[in-house]
């Protein structure tokens, strides 16, 4: 059975992206996010926004030209939308009070904008995710947590042992020690000296279960903890997981083919997986597919 | 210093492929390679073969509706360029009496063509390039063989550690186990007990230093042999290799960066070091950019 459904549960966006309105720039020069024409519509009615039906697009007016005037502008938006009911549910409910960044062409920052609103307006979100393992050379096992029962996605999950967004102004090593000591209860001591950086993965995930039509570029920074034994373990702090199991490979592909993990989740583990042997061309029909999938190339400027 | 370079050496095929000709399947349903107008044209003077220069293709004729006619066109083609002129440097020099096989988009085969013939007509070639490396946990080091001054290609260049093309009949696993004995002197049960599939690299090289303006889609299965101590060691065997060094891997990257590497082989040492923690998001730049265009999803059907 192949894994090729789970990746096409999250890099579900067409590479013909034809039928997206695209969001640009205060200069015209660059596009920054995709979104739906349903959400493109409700631009029409911002100030400091212009819309056009025939090049679909969603454009930032040219006096915004500073990133302060940008980030308040968006921050008015936001707001504004957040008190919508059409758009309670993704953005009231999902609403984090956390600053996701939007690069420039040359990698500095364009804007910041609520977590919640990035989602609506497909740019591209940024995160790590980290896998914990245990291996004597023979056997390989990972640190598996359940998500908390009452968090607002994917409660009750299967989750990599630690993962969270990029958010302002954390940068990416600074936020694998947040999240390891605040998720898991692993030291800053610990993380760094077992913590080696082992790739990236680029997906265009468009979410079929939400109330909103939408897509969702992201980039997860990978990283994986090697334990030195299983007497080291990682425990819940901050109640996102509920506990953690250290599973063995067998149990964690089980899972896996059973969905039970939160789909960006199940694709961080398949490409641990494939690095590590377990997941190999000779049995995994689509592992062409699998591999360059979850290394799109995102049509916009990046981190 | 980014390695992006290296990258653009490799990976130098434009996302945009309109200025190119394709190869189209004898049902006119699939595009099975890219081909510069410069070839094009040659298979004008084909019997078997359509050229359309509005449509910007060359069709298989109907008829060749069986893996064994298409097999007996492309040995009849192939042997008569061979003895051309104009292809004399990559056709009749390059000659290796070895066939690679082109998939149809169920992953059969869809015909078998001299590997030399295979990288004038655009369509996707397979090989394995086999990573060997030394850890003791703490350093890391890499088996780097130096390719012999006699070959045709690259003469004297840094390698990978084994390397070769997926001939016909034979699979990825007989290719490892095959190259690494006839490359590196190491046994099957060596190989079966210490070799790990570790993913794939996917790029579009655009030879720029060639007599003639071809793409070539390569698809390289990555391996990893992690070396039990610094004891064993692989050895010259069929001439491929000058020699093998054991080096660290600051030397690795130091003769990387001055250009000593055969490029694709530097991009497969790049994903190493990658997958290995030694290039991270926080000392490359690029980083994104290079990971997504090692991992390029390639418009052919593949294996």
């Amino acid at each position: 059975m192949s894994l090729l459904p789970f990746i096409e549960q999250v890099d579900g966006f067409s590479y013909d992206a034809n039928d997206m309105y695209k969001l640009m720039s205060h200069d015209g020069k660059t596009a920054l996010g995709y979104l739906t024409s349903y959400i493109a519509k409700f631009f029409e009615k911002e100030l400091g926004i212009t819309v056009n039906h025939d090049s679909n697009t969603v454009k930032i007016d040219a006096n915004y030209d500073t990133l302060s005037k940008r980030d308040e502008l968006f921050r008015g938006i936001a707001e504004k939308w957040k008190l919508m009911d059409v758009f309670e549910l993704d953005l009231k409910h999902g609403w984090r009070d956390e600053l996701y960044t939007v690069y420039s062409p040359t990698s500095t920052p364009y804007m910041h904008i609520e977590r919640a609103f990035s989602v609506l307006i497909g740019v591209i979100t940024y995160g790590v995710h980290i896998n914990g393992y245990v291996s004597d050379g023979e056997t390989l096992k990972m640190w598996i947590p359940r998500r908390s029962p009452t968090k607002p996605t994917y409660p009750g999950m299967l989750d990599n042992m630690v993962a969270g967004g990029l958010g302002y102004p954390y940068g990416i090593w600074e936020t694998v020690v947040k999240e390891c000591l605040e998720e898991a209860g692993l030291n800053q001591q610990f993380v760094e000296s077992h913590t080696k950086s082992t790739g990236v993965m680029l997906y265009m995930y468009r979410p079929d279960n939400q109330t909103i039509d939408r897509v969702q570029p992201e980039v997860e920074y990978i990283f994986d903890i090697k334990f030195p034994d299983e007497l080291v373990k990682p425990y819940p702090v901050d109640g996102e997981a509920e506990d953690f199991q250290l599973m063995e490979i067998k149990e964690v592909l089980q899972r896996l083919r059973n969905g039970e993990f939160k789909p960006n989740c199940g694709l961080v583990v398949v490409d641990f997986l494939i690095r590590h042997g377990v997941i190999t061309p000779a049995n995994e029909p689509n592992y062409l597919e699998i591999v360059s999938r979850c290394h799109r190339r995102l049509p916009f400027p990046t981190l």
